[in-house]
């Protein structure tokens, strides 16, 4: 099966029946997207647990983006003859197969050994845009030589210390990510429970931060190497790492420095959207990273409809938070996003299995989005408006 | 009992109380309605469970049915003398004991070995209208012997062989079938991962679908018998099964290859409504197919008032999907339905006992209709308005 | 402690604080009155656990009724000086210590072996109007001399046979019971699945329905003495309970035979409130029979405020249908009941402890009922209105 | 890490962090506040879980307290600097290091021996100012000696024995207490099923508050010493507490005998915040008593919006009941509170370690709000408004 300019992902689904059927090959890890969380949650070591699924405090922000996707409903169309389907699309320059990009999230070898490698291997073959974090346990080299040609974007934390900045964007240019995604909603950590309850913060204890550990800049820093003072180095990363006097004034550096399209992760208002109309960014994600940061945060899809309709012909909206299935993916589309970002799904399938398990998440969700799409009456993700929906 | 025009469903309920206490005969199946589905649940292989019970996607879509109906309320009246009921009503040409149908369900013979034969009887016995399901794993023919004089109707997947087509409209007519249902919401089968997860569909894996097998046309497009190529045949019938190009100018071509009324099934908008009007159909059936089909979809209640409000006086308008007890079936004729469509309820009593158990159901379902009606203050269904029911 | 005219209920409270320090007497049945059913349980038989407990069909209708009183919140005024404060009031000539009645409940002996004249005894003792159910397990002339000189009302299933019925309101004003209580929601017993799924019915089981086998006009109508044919005595009270052809124009026939007030219980629409108002009855009770009739009906508190203000000023009002605490009562009687039939709670008091039970939830009830509205600012039942509470 | 005029109280979430990863120390206590309760749960004895967990009658209040922090949802603003944060404030005179109080709680005891002693030296080192309540199990002047020169409020039960009165005053002065806050809602105590059950009420049982047992006008009304005869002297309590005449004219009185701003605590609604400003007040607290006075009252958030619109220029107000998180916290000030009173929380900190675990609990909260506040744009809790939150 290919997933080029004009498919039908939905033949992964026949594909699951047929090899059950004629081979006794049942899939090895769970078709139910919603409760994939469940099968992965006992694979996971207690603390990538504790730090890939729990959230922010309370955990109302997590639920409140679940609950979000519950109250819009898709009022499905009949007889629109939908056979042919192409849900490709173009978004800052990145062509993919369906508006869906993988987040960034950092330190995957918490979820899979191969972490990074094996994610970005199974996007690339999909053809499925990754999102290098400046968090990851690989390096922006490492991941390039891993993905190939496949278009990678990078998600940038502004440390602190600007020549470490300005190597970063240095190696991502070298190195073929394309689009610049700054995270505003972690200029400090948040307040995460499951994390302090084991005095657990993985960048610390691991020090897995490949893109620091091997970039000259951070280690110009340090005054002994990393082996002969592990404990050094993490301060000296805790020291740059929180940022939260960044300011709306630093943008104009970013794009000096940087030539591709910047986007702004972390937008939940509209007068935030606004002000990044008005500094000339070219996209935003709308997100509140999936209920990690604040407690108590509004949902990340009810802020969407009203910041599309703001700043939706400016700027390129992306989204992410609380996105667990194709028909979350199909909504969020509806309601003006041009792309979704997917989390912790496929951390989960990476947890499970490596790169066929992030490649069988990518694929079931896919699928999922295409029979949806298809079954509501849209011949592509494109068609998806928010005549798609309705509120209950 | 006779169920004739003018009766008394309900003297049911007083049949079970003194065969209970004079004779210490308590029903096999519960008369819970709503828990139906845990005692068929324990009865169910792991396979018909999945098949029957689950829901597309997360299930998001099987629990707004649900709740859909806990939100509109019926707001009785009192002292109308509803001594004398009648609820029979007469629906595009056929008569039946009150406006209740069983839904078509294909592959009947997962819940019990009689499958469709022993539902059609327990169907035919009460004068309930059957409708015959293309993936039925009986055919025409038998289901006719079975039924008898009794009214059926045959819902339509509308094959992509042409011949295929023709043939199952002509078997039916020959076979009694009155009036044709074409199923619009299922041109490709939904994302089920309960199936999935066993690799398992059942139309493939016990191909026994007789509709099909029985059928000359399906025949003639084998290069070898069933018996020597299953595969080949279950190939076959998996090519022409889907078929999302599905169109609104297609439904000329029914017209002119059906005598009797012709019903759309699956429509969940006042726009598919309004376009089904403008196309000359009799009625149609508001259903999101029991949340089977697309996760995360509007409740079929939901779209019920509306859609009568649109165009109810140009077209039969049934209703399925979330239907549970006789209490749900006057919610939804209030709301306009023209009569109501039960599927799972009578599977749970097929899976139970038989011929035995859908009788069981159907009389259950009947007696708490009358029951609630008549202690809301009204002598028979057709006096169910608007005003028997509140928003909560 | 004396519940006179002046009192204070919640003296009982600090009774319960004082005997558990110094005596080590805690009370047998909890003060939980939200919970009292969960101990219950564990003491009724299954059959009188599926009878007393259960509410018709799925519990649709019990559950809304809860959920009501949940939507309505007190909002509490302060230092209004209530150290003085006196519940007591008159309804249709009844004075009673706060505005609660016990709700009419029949065969009470199914939750101890002591019955109605146990209820009667705790009912008298605090002289809380007590209301005789027509199904009783216990006729009007034993209830009446347990009950002695407190103040009881009659409560009338209208029995088709008018010799019957005559002989009951005769023998209803014989025994000093003062106003009549017509219930109108139950012309038909509601679809119960906790007792069919036992085929159990309490009044045919049982037949312990004293006011019949005590009655002459009934016994003349069977042809062997009820000992010697038990079963066609049963079948005699069966043909003649249910009486689903009554109508408003039948109410001139009640009037005409009795002589003191008319209520009609299970009014749960404004326009069948203002049809009690134009047929010249004294009162109604706001009821769905605590969800033991329709399933999927609304909740009875639902219906209370917009019948008060149609017909408040006409008629007495008074409210039932899953009142379970004192705070219950007091937003039952602010959103304008005139009083209030507590139903349950009562039972489970008779159940665990007999007329001790009864006497325990009665005080605790009534003593909540105090504290909360004094706590709230008020110096007494009169005193609520729609400004002490506020909805959600 | 100091809590001074400026600071950053999240320094603690990074202090856990390292804490865990080079000493392997975890924090002994939960970090996530919000299920702290299930944490002391296991620790407390049956009477003090019922006494500080449990809410009046059936709970509903404490829920719906809980509820209403849900609907209020965090609108965090991106790129604001927040590097440099302070959240103290000044209220009614009192400085302290972000708006936050200990609420008085009686019987501190009763989580801890150390009680009241323990609270106020976690409080003290912090800068938190600390309430003592009438009804502690520590004496004004131990609790001073405690304190030191950290701020401190008192908290009165006004005794209907005006000797007994008049000297708490004078003893709260004596010893540094500088506002009075007067508890309006417990004139009475409320229905506490947990409580009652047991027959147990800790002021009685244990007779351990001290205030009165060291106050020479209590003493002298008793006959004999408490000593000889506690029965006598908890009696002699039990007729004083009691108050529920207490009324808008006696505030007067109150003014006349206290120098310091006075506070009255418990109003939910406008009319009375209202009434408070009219009768010259200097600030109110906005507050159902955490649930464990009224059942079924509104939720104490639900009333703050509207207040502060009311009298918010003419008051300060406070707020508490339902306050678990930072967030929580952060919530509150947005919807205009000037500062916010921390109840069991700190309790369960108290419960679980003593003095260290107050401090524990209100680093966490502070660390949290720190961060919350921050992140969602914010350079101190003064900057918190309306448009911080957005109602869901």
């Amino acid at each position: 099966m290919s997933y080029g300019g004009n498919m039908n992902f939905s033949d992964h689904q026949i594909g699951i029946y047929a090899q059950g059927m004629f081979t006794d090959r049942t899939p090895k890890i769970t078709t139910d997207l919603a409760n994939l969380e469940d099968q992965a949650a006992a694979t996971l070591s207690p603390e990538a647990l504790g730090y890939i699924v729990a959230s922010a405090g309370s955990g109302s922000t997590a639920r409140a983006n679940r609950a979000a996707f519950e109250q819009w409903r898709i009022a499905p169309r009949m007889l629109r003859g939908s056979a042919e389907r192409d849900h490709s699309c173009t978004v800052l320059g990145t062509t993919m197969p369906a508006p869906l990009l993988i987040a960034p999230v950092g330190i995957q070898t918490l979820a899979h050994p191969e972490g990074e490698l094996a994610t970005v291997r199974a996007a690339a073959a999909l053809g499925v845009p990754y999102i290098h974090s400046t968090q990851a346990s690989h390096s922006f080299e490492q991941v390039a030589e891993a993905g190939g040609d496949a278009p990678r974007w990078y998600q940038l934390y502004w440390p602190t210390d600007q020549s470490v900045l300005l190597s970063f964007l240095q190696r991502a240019k070298n190195t073929g990510f394309t689009t610049l995604v700054l995270t505003l909603d972690t200029t400090l950590l948040g307040w995460r429970p499951a994390d302090l309850n084991r005095g657990y913060l993985p960048f610390l204890a691991n020090l897995g931060i490949e893109n620091y550990l091997t970039d000259p800049a951070f280690l110009a820093g340090l005054d002994e190497s990393v082996e002969a003072n592990p404990v050094a180095a993490a301060m000296h990363w805790a020291q740059m790492f929180p940022n939260p006097g960044l300011s709306w004034s630093q943008l104009a550096f970013l794009r000096e420095n940087w030539d591709g399209p910047i986007v702004l992760k972390g937008i939940c208002t509209v007068g935030d959207a606004r002000l990044a109309a008005e500094h000339g960014v070219d996209g935003i994600v709308v997100s509140n990273h999936g209920g990690r940061q604040i407690d108590g945060a509004r949902a990340s899809l009810d802020a969407l409809p009203e910041i599309v309709d703001a700043v939706g012909d400016q700027l390129t909206v992306l989204f992410d938070s609380g996105v667990r299935t194709g028909a979350d993916m199909a909504k969020a589309l509806a309601l003006g996003a041009d792309a979704v970002l997917l989390g912790r799904p496929f951390l989960y399938g990476l947890a499970l299995d490596g790169q066929a398990g992030v490649d069988h998440v990518l694929r079931c969700i896919l699928a999922e989005f295409d029979l949806v799409t298809s079954l509501s009456g849209h011949t592509g993700a494109a068609e998806l408006s928010r005549e798609s929906v309705i509120r209950s």
